[in-house]
């Protein structure tokens, strides 16, 4: 097994394992099983339930230590999850108690601090020392890479673009509150789960906008994709929404650049790689913000392992980094 | 000389030379002479006369390399210093021009990326694996120590934190430009010159403010010192002045924090150090806005080397990084 890993991806409806081959990247094997609950004892039966999935109780101790990545903030290198709004967890002690189910230690990282080192090490930015990977999904955040490596932070929990605070684009607007409890939080602008509910607001509060139709009138069904069906079909609302998120994100995204100076900004996550109209926003946004050095020569490009790269990230993380 | 290293501070209206020990950081010999003009040539041999002053010729070569820090922006680890607005300067090849008037080569770097690194050496930052340096000077600045190093970026200009982009905090107000052509950069509010200059164009526009009586009724002597003075003294200007300046300076640099969850914040600069009043604003705001998790642990302390950090850092940087 010396070439495998074996990376996780828990989410907050399903749960994902997959043996990686450390030297290309390569998923061998992909399992997914669903949430049945989400308590945590429920979640970490469940990861153990996917994990013998892939692999038997010798070989996953042959590993020495499984990645997992969680859509949350983690503490260090403790496995502690100190908060995963999806799972509606605050400190929930993950790594012990999946090292206890498993039989072997589990290195916990935040999901797309993962993903960004499995784009960092095998997809978009492979071969690039200092390259921001950012990832726009349910939730919003980055990978940072510096010198080749992940950058980490001091708590672990470097890499929150998502926490970045922006400040509201139109006057006497007050900022709008995040999941995490604090106002003016980028997430709460530009992650999927928020845009969706303020697109629901929006319209339930009269807003005319082509969305609605979209889901024949089925508010719940709304996601950012819709606004992007919308915005392409030349809906007024559908194009603000996307001029002022697209705003925000490259706002946060551009000062990145000035003060970390990548060589590569590498966009993924399900609400970009939906949303060609907000893609393209940020992109020009990004070059006409960041500072004209660190703009120059940057390159920006899209995500090329799309939902593996958790898994991958993940496997090679346990293995690679620090305990 | 093996235990020694030189080190230059070229700044916009003096240059000073020192020799540095690099074992412990303190600077044995030093020298400051003031630009007579400021052409490359003119600059280039006044930084050659000021280290003749601290080495004679076959002392400089002995050193290997020198370090020299420049309030600009320099590309890489070419010499070229691209832009350096109190000199006047675009596309200045000063380490080539250096290494040919002092027979031995140059490293060129950004002064504040300098004196970071003088600081996360031997100054408030020492022994600290991840840390952010701010100066607010003349301009403003930081450099980022990542895993005990400093980083330098794809093209050698991060930690460009005053070219962050920050929003006016009044609406309606559009954002101030900057030395550097863009609009609404941190510099642009909270650097020492561009702070002087506003409050001198507020009081000429009538502006009613104690700050007038502390220069004399001469608004060219104003410096931040007068707004600490007359915020001090219970001046609503000035303490209306500096919330807003803290407060994007803060905001900042919690967006920093957010991102890069360092274990220690430096605060320094001749603003900060001659504003009690601002520096406990900014302590303030970079707390509550900073992520919980990444303000959680998070120390904030003052600059220690105060003058000194740029030629200590320039001639440890010469000697240390990469060429």
């Amino acid at each position: 097994m010396g070439d495998l890993a074996l990376g996780v991806d828990l989410g907050g409806t399903n749960v994902r394992a997959a043996l990686v081959d450390r030297a290309s990247g390569v998923v061998r094997r992909l399992e997914r099983h669903a949430l049945d609950g989400r308590s945590p004892e429920e979640v970490a039966a469940a990861v153990a339930r996917v994990v013998r999935a892939v692999a038997n109780e010798q070989e996953v101790r042959a590993f020495g230590r499984l990645g997992l990545g969680v859509a949350g903030q983690v503490l260090g290198t403790s496995g502690l999850v100190l908060n995963a709004p999806n799972l509606g967890w605050r400190d929930v002690p993950l790594g012990p108690m999946l090292a206890a189910a498993l039989g072997a230690p589990v290195r916990v990282v935040n999901d797309l601090s993962a993903a960004a080192w499995g784009e960092s090490r095998f997809g978009a930015a492979r071969g690039v020392k200092d390259a921001l990977v950012v990832f726009v999904g349910t939730g919003v955040g980055c990978g940072i890479v510096v010198g080749g490596r992940l950058h980490e932070g001091a708590r672990g929990v470097a890499g929150e673009l998502g926490h970045v605070k922006v400040r509201p684009p139109r006057a006497g607007e007050p900022p709008r509150r995040c999941g995490c409890g604090m106002v003016g939080c980028l997430e709460a602008y530009a992650g999927g789960a928020n845009l969706a509910a303020r697109v629901r607001s929006d319209l339930a509060g009269g807003t005319s906008s082509g969305i609605g139709a979209l889901v024949g009138g089925d508010l719940s069904r709304i996601t950012a994709g819709h606004v992007e069906q919308a915005c392409a079909a030349g809906d007024g609302y559908a194009r603000h929404l996307w001029e002022e998120v697209g705003d925000l994100l490259a706002g946060a995204v551009a000062n990145a650049v000035t003060l970390l100076n990548p060589e590569r900004v590498v966009l993924g996550g399900g609400v970009l790689r939906g949303s060609l109209t907000l893609r393209e926003i940020v992109e020009f946004h990004v070059r006409a913000e960041a500072s004209r050095t660190a703009a120059g020569g940057l390159s920006i490009v899209t995500a090329e392992l799309e939902d593996e790269a958790g898994v991958v990230g993940a496997a090679l993380l346990a293995t690679e980094s620090a305990a």
